[in-house]
């Protein structure tokens, strides 16, 4: 159904350069990915901490005053004011850390198989809301700008910023348009009854779940309209959590888009949603079985193993490459058609 | 500080008329406030359930098709297809029911103190994300029409709808304007800045918390700009959750915000923010201690005992009457004056 590329995994943590010397990159996740001045691009999560050291418990921490943008925190583990959580948290002076920091990095391809990485990051967390980085970038590009849209976090929850720019030189900070619990955002690429439209994964909490929504808005700013379009399916693949890839594709049939579900055993596959051309707040068709689900070695084993995740596609008439986070450590490939998949839908 | 009035409690659940033979009110609970034609409104919320049978598990279920908009779903606690759960949430044939379902009623009163409760819900829930009800609705007077933004509750998730209505007869309704999981939407009773703007209460998932946010619209519709105002504060009356009440007063020295926060004892108390005139984002004061605290009998025991909660009142020149839910069960107000709530401000 999805043919994997030969050459994956395309891009590893060891092609990662440090943000500052003392780092080391723990995984490399879920690319957006874009077409520029004849090449293709793709916006990696890098997800860095410090070198492990015995007796130690470090992270990076943002800091626009230091080189690189970031400075190491180290607290000794005996250090009456250091709290350890699970592995991925822990509290020092009563202020919560994560283990790891997330930031934007580019990477560039003539032929879309073999990328060469920036050696330093795109874009870092600024500002309040993104004091704990920021993560899983869908680019779409649409009425001459590139429009960002990523995960943002902080002490404040986990939300939806977004970014524009023309040139991947300068970029306009839009702020958050999603407010906490909120990730796994894509813009549709074209108006729709004359408003523009994005998925977006807010979470319920007792009542509902992790399901994908869609909003509209005027002016990609302002989103209301709320409408909840596919929800977790008790016994399937999608069972536990879904939520939107990169942008939805037009297609005669209508818009395509590539989502993704994990089930009780945190295993993530992808699948597809039909929705109406005019009207996408009508779903016209769902799969029943995933088109891609972790099969291949770099796919089941990593920092979390059995995760397949996109947020970034790239369509050529009816050709699909599909880029993917794979494990939560490499970054994948695979291509199809769009009338193939299409073809899959009841 | 505040002054209960000695007619507290002002309305409690025997006032109300079931919605169909078989409920009975189980909890009156958080009303809105507002004038019209000369008289005081309130909307309250009414949490209704079946009078309860031994051997049977019941819940009102909203059905357009049946007299009063409500059936009674009765099942026998034998019944294989049923799954109990806490007391507030059950699974028949796999769908989730909850075991009280709450409606907005009119009471009216020509002084403030004594209402006459309607006989019939004036507000249902409706449509898909409203299914288990409609909830804590805030009264917004602005440009002509009365703007009713309330929680939506469904297996969905909780969200927040707005209703307006020139008349209290007619209704339109606007859908969504924040989606899973909010509630506590306050909207303010002007525009700042050319833009409309709004209190609301996501929730954080693991990160983050139950925290006041402002978002701003041109529409009232489509909302944006999110920015967190208020925090909970470990150690404090209010460490585990706070929530806007009604819509923020206009004073001389900033918009003045009741909300309720509450601890690890679920015990709900009332307090204040000071927001600057011409940019609200801006928080300007916050109270050390509570203006208001779970102390009168009727505040200390009822369905969840230890609450206090606010999201009406009216505002008269300087006297402002506060309407509010205690322990859940039943209806108070208390009065003040806006000099004196802000000579408690730093």
């Amino acid at each position: 159904m999805m043919q994997r590329f030969s050459e994956n995994p395309l891009l590893t943590p060891s092609d990662i350069v440090p943000t500052v010397p003392g780092l080391v990159c723990e995984c490399l996740l879920n690319p957006g990915a874009f077409a520029y001045g004849g090449r293709v691009g793709l916006l990696l999560r890098v997800a860095e901490r410090p070198t492990p050291e015995d007796g130690w418990v470090s992270t990076p921490v943002l800091d626009p005053a230091c080189a690189g943008g970031m400075r190491i925190l180290r607290v000794r583990k005996d250090d009456a004011d250091l709290v350890e959580g699970d592995p991925r948290v822990f509290h020092y002076k009563g202020r919560p850390y994560l283990t790891t920091l997330s930031h934007l990095r580019l990477a560039w391809s003539d032929d879309g198989v073999h990328f060469t990485v920036e050696d330093k990051p795109l874009l870092l967390g600024e500002g309040a809301y993104e004091t704990f980085g920021i993560e899983d970038c869908r680019v779409e590009f649409s009425e001459g700008l590139y429009w960002l849209t990523y995960t943002a976090v902080s002490a404040s929850g986990v939300a939806v910023g977004m970014i524009s720019t023309a040139d991947w030189k300068s970029f306009t900070r839009h702020g958050l348009i999603f407010p906490p619990h909120n990730k796994d955002c894509a813009l549709f690429p074209e108006k729709i009854a004359g408003a523009y439209w994005a998925l977006h994964r807010p979470s319920g909490m007792g009542i509902g779940g992790n399901y994908i929504w869609l909003a509209r808005s005027p002016d990609r700013l302002h989103w209301g309209g709320h409408t909840c379009l596919a929800a977790t399916r008790p016994g399937h693949w999608d069972s536990e959590r879904v939520g939107g890839g990169a942008a939805p594709i037009r297609t005669e049939r209508g818009w395509l888009a590539i989502y993704h579900g994990s089930d009780e055993n945190v295993r993530y596959c992808l699948g597809l949603l039909l929705l109406d051309l005019n009207d996408p707040r009508r779903v016209l068709a769902r799969s029943e079985r995933p088109i891609l689900e972790p099969e291949a070695d770099y796919e089941r084993r990593g920092f979390l193993g059995d995760v397949v995740f996109t947020n970034g596609h790239l369509v050529r008439g009816d050709d699909l490459t599909m880029y993917y986070g794979a494990s939560d450590t490499v970054i994948c490939a695979a291509r199809t058609s769009v009338s193939h998949l299409l073809s899959t839908l009841p």
